[in-house]
């Protein structure tokens, strides 16, 4: 038996075929282009489902026990509604109604980052463990509960919005509307910021060279690059940004205490020693005696879509 | 049938005979005096629970199905092993060793907030909630998760010390040797310091007054007894109190989004119109669409011993 996962993201929507042990047999993407009707981004996936399931010389509707979407927002997961989702501009959309007039097997419906956490926990960084914790950190955190082995929701199936809870009082503005939020400190959007600050500040810093002076062209790489050839200001910045990722890891233990947290984005995983960084100011700093593990997340974004497959009622 | 439920406090040891729907029938108490040797507070909690039984009517051996005790401290639910206890000062002490040398009927330990959650959100609060907090505020925070109605641990039972997540990035000095913790703004220890800062550099303050000038004589009652009379400075400070708790609550609902979150402590209880304030707050900056509820927990600190009854493994 055969599977299909989907991940419906904000750029592009990817789906896979995988079997029983979740390799990947086939991958298929389109661009979502997110401004269109809802509609007709819904019609573009399905033909994608399709497609794919082709691609791996199966028949959809024969071969395929069902397909599994990790989409971004707070989904319902008994009801398939999309509760909210700020960059879709959405809220309370039945999506797997629209879904099912064009997909005719079981369809089931799943936060994106719930989906990437329960892969890590069954075959990744997490395999085996009771109580795991999967954030990721990229232009925005987002995050994945798993206690005693399932998907932890929440009340309204929002929990995990770790990128949104307040580590700094009154602190730099967050794109959710309030302050001081842990993503306005430990997203790369941060550290882009406080690099674009810190070469305007110092203009004989490498990171100013690396950009030409234009600080707009800055990226998260420049500060990593700049770090590794000693600029004094870009070690500073990536090293009080470590500690800011530190920070709300910490946070996130001594609320759950889980296991281990795995880490996705890749940041993390082309900046090797960076891990390393933050796991030692994490260790120093846990309130009690043990400490949770802080590991590289294994499935890169194939981990939405392998999750995504998982998925059963 | 009737059970034990001890809450072992730092203080003071109580000890309630609840019958099968969790009513006290008799309860009984001795002093801590934590700073003896454990073998000898350990002969006196084992005095206490002998004591109560009698007091009830009962037999222990042959009356009561069990004993639980909440202990303060990271309990080892599966060895009764006391992980850690920061006021006790100890480490990995098999706590249920000692207690069965002089309890023969069968006994288990839990953490005393859990079990506070526990009775909460089986008979009080919280009561028939799938996910539910509860946090008490007192002079430190100490909470419980609850996960699918039954205690979420943590991996080395020490989840929900919410007290020590960070706010305020380096912060207010943190008893846990940490800076910006919740709980170096949101305990009512904190309130007295700011009560105290506001009365010293405010003596027109009616705080000022109420101390008779002598601020050693403050307590978390001041400020509100203050406010309640209009007192300009009072009413700042509380309204910055209530402020932090909100920051507080708000990050635990976007991190674990419960069905509700019940407050524990006197703070609450005796200042009514305070927990509206906080939960108006928490309402106006939740992320999402919906509202986890902010309750009174209903139990007081018999919750403790409520709870404690109701541990079966």
């Amino acid at each position: 038996m055969f599977y299909i996962g989907v991940n419906f993201d904000i750029t592009n929507i990817s789906a896979a075929v995988v079997d029983e042990n979740r390799n990947i047999i086939a991958k298929e993407s389109v661009p979502t282009l997110r401004h269109r009707k809802l509609e007709v981004i819904i019609a573009d996936m399905a033909a994608l489902v399709e497609k794919t399931a082709k691609k791996a010389g199966l028949d959809l509707e024969k071969d395929i026990n069902h397909v599994g979407i990790g989409c971004y927002g707070s989904i319902n997961r008994k009801t398939g509604v999309l509760v909210y989702s700020s960059y879709f501009g959405l809220r309370n959309i039945p999506l797997i109604d629209e879904i099912k007039k064009f997909i005719k097997i079981p369809v089931f419906i799943e936060n994106d980052a719930n989906c990437y956490a329960l892969a890590e926990s069954r075959m990744g960084a997490t395999k085996g463990l009771k109580n795991s914790v999967l954030v990721t950190i990229g232009t925005a955190i987002s995050g994945g509960i798993i206690v005693r082995g399932e998907i932890y929701h929440g009340a309204f199936y929002g929990a995990g919005e770790f990128g949104h809870h307040v580590v700094v009082l009154d602190g730099e503005k967050c794109e959710c509307g309030r302050n001081g939020c842990w993503a306005a400190y430990a997203s790369s959007t941060a550290l882009v910021r406080d690099a674009r600050i810190a070469a305007i500040r110092h203009p004989e810093s490498k990171m100013f060279e690396m950009v030409n002076g234009d600080v707009r062209l800055m990226s998260y790489k420049i500060p990593f690059e700049a770090a590794m050839e000693d600029d004094v200001y870009a070690k500073d910045i990536v090293y009080k940004y470590a500690r800011y990722i530190a920070l709300g890891l910490i946070n996130i233990i001594n609320i759950l205490q889980p296991d281990a947290i795995a880490i996705g984005g890749k940041m993390f995983r082309k900046n090797e020693g960076f891990l390393d960084v933050v796991s030692k100011l994490v260790s120093d700093k846990t309130f009690g005696q043990k400490d949770t593990k802080i590991l590289l997340a294994e499935m890169d974004y194939d981990g939405v879509l392998i999750g995504a497959s998982m998925l059963e009622k």
